[in-house]
């Protein structure tokens, strides 16, 4: 196998992509052009402790507390699509970042940047929205903002959830704490989210409808922590799919990951529609997914836990963790070959959340 | 004076504005649409006790803690004005909104909706701009993320930022708490940062330059709870002006509130501009001034402290609190005639936070 990664490394490495001077849709893909952004730009001006791990979560001390604190603004064209909307998604994409620090979600905030002429129906049934996905989940929406630009400089709404959680006791999860032997588990089938949008978006039509996964996993997450707390890392595979969710725990936890493709569960429609579309499932975004890292000796027991939870049904150990190519994740294929999954290096699907 | 209100109030209260089926600019004004919005949309759908209160943040208890906790998008245009630019900006409006609850800023959340083909430049300026007011405040940005949208479909930069503080022991800050007899203190000149903004935007030019008042109040909060904990609220009036900010309060406390205009200190620099422009200066917005209310035996102290820090050297008691009339805010004119202080009822300058 490591021969045959050398070769393959030379070929599918993108090139560097050179100083950029302007901003461009990658810069928001969740793959290498955000990573670069992050580090060209980002973190040397705001480096401190907590920011520099990475995480999806910052996870603060205050009075004697574990608090974690994330925010994610929605974007995602267009508002309305089978399965959910930008209301809900905002709920669930900040509720699932909370749960995967190991948070018990309790608060977020919410800030609208509306376009002038924005129709009010609209408007109501996206808050509506967010009201529902808020309850179902037990967080309270505590304080708020909104901002109205003028027609033609907005795109109907955005949208900024940001939200608080308590850290069970117990729960040391982090990107950086994969170890060799651990076993990557993934909650069930992916692409759903980036598929449903994309459809939505350009008018394609399958034989049944594909709907967005966008859920709430913060009590699946409870389940699995109730079964062990040996888990290392839990990540929620949004945007940039799950080659980016792995990339990032190989290379913050200096480790390599093999996963093995016949294991990820896909349904079929968004199998065809990625061919059609030559799209590869493994890039594109999931709202209601997630990836553990697990020691090996309860990966068995939290797959069974998983499966008992609503979404958790189709939970399936996908791969583990090796020692050798740090930050290297490569995936046996269907014919029997190994290659490398690499991040994003462009952007597959602008606007998906 | 009663007498002379009632006649007066005929005239001046605006027209029921009806149903609005799209959004205006109006409703990001911090007015009266902004009101209505937040009255009509968005209570009746995610109403909760800590909500309801309406205060410019959220205050949160958790683990024995007292956490204060708000959000706030920045949409200013131009991105970069005389004395900040929205980085600057985006700091300086959230450790405010925590100053304003009592609470000592600790950490920040930043997201930001990029434009493709916004100057990566720019970005970088902005990035550093807001990591040297977070470190000049003490806070930390310890979490983020960025989204870009297509070219066209943004404007430039929006920048979101969520805070958290921690409220000191003894704060008991809020905009229900006025007390007739309590005396209303204003930090400093008013309109400096809505008038910045429209020079800049519009191409006016004035002798002297007038330069945002975009600051940080945080330690100014400090010096006036080291005083006396008989603050019973403090408001930064942003958008909407201090019109505003005293309507919300006069309402929430239901109490009225009677201030002196000759009082009330303005730039001649920004009078002059609002002369030219129409403008009224109780209704332009700041970023660096704040107006409490303060029991009556403790306002001489108070503004004494106040005038020994950097942001607040021109304090002044500028009025009272009354106790007829609930939810009504008047004001002595320099002729010596008594005006309702009506919330702003349209929008006078959009997009200036």
């Amino acid at each position: 196998m490591p021969e045959i990664i050398e070769d393959i490394a030379q070929f599918t490495c993108p090139p560097p992509l050179g100083v950029r001077d302007k901003i461009v849709l990658g810069h928001g893909s969740g793959g290498r052009l955000s990573a670069e952004l992050l580090r060209d730009v980002f973190l040397p001006l705001f480096s401190n402790p907590v920011l520099d791990r990475l995480d999806d979560q910052a996870v603060l001390e205050i009075g004697g507390s574990r608090l974690a604190f994330t925010t994610d603004s929605f974007v995602v064209k267009p508002l309305f699509f089978p399965g959910g909307d930008i209301g809900s998604l905002a709920v669930h994409g900040t509720v699932n970042d909370l749960a995967m620090g190991g948070a018990v979600p309790l608060f977020l905030s919410a800030g609208f940047i509306l376009e002038e002429g924005f129709p009010m129906e609209e408007l109501r049934r996206i808050a509506t929205s967010m009201a529902k996905a808020a309850a179902a989940a037990g967080v309270a929406v505590v304080t708020g903002d909104t901002k109205v630009v003028e027609r033609g400089k907005g795109d109907g709404l955005y949208v900024n959830t940001t939200g608080i959680g308590l850290v069970r006791d117990g729960a040391r999860l982090s990107a950086s704490q994969a170890r060799p032997g651990d076993r990557v588990i993934l909650s069930g089938p992916i692409g759903d989210h980036g598929i449903a949008i994309l459809a939505t978006r350009e008018g394609l039509e399958f034989e049944t409808e594909i709907l967005s996964d966008s859920a709430p996993l913060h009590q699946l997450v409870e389940a699995m922590l109730g079964v062990s707390t040996a888990i290392r890392c839990l990540r929620d595979p949004t945007r940039g799919g799950l080659s980016s969710a792995l990339n990032e725990i190989a290379v913050q936890s200096s480790v390599s990951i093999q996963i093995d493709e016949t294991r990820i569960p896909v349904h079929d429609q968004v199998k065809g529609a990625c061919e059609l579309l030559g799209l590869d499932p493994l890039y594109v975004a999931n709202e209601g997914k997630l990836v553990a890292i697990v020691a090996p000796e309860v990966a068995g027991e939290i797959v069974a836990a998983m499966r008992r939870h609503e979404f958790g049904r189709e939970a399936v150990v996908i791969g583990s963790v090796g020692e050798k190519r740090a930050g290297l994740v490569t995936m046996k294929t269907a014919f029997g070959s190994t290659r490398i999954v690499d991040l994003l290096a462009g952007d597959q699907l602008p606007r998906i959340c």
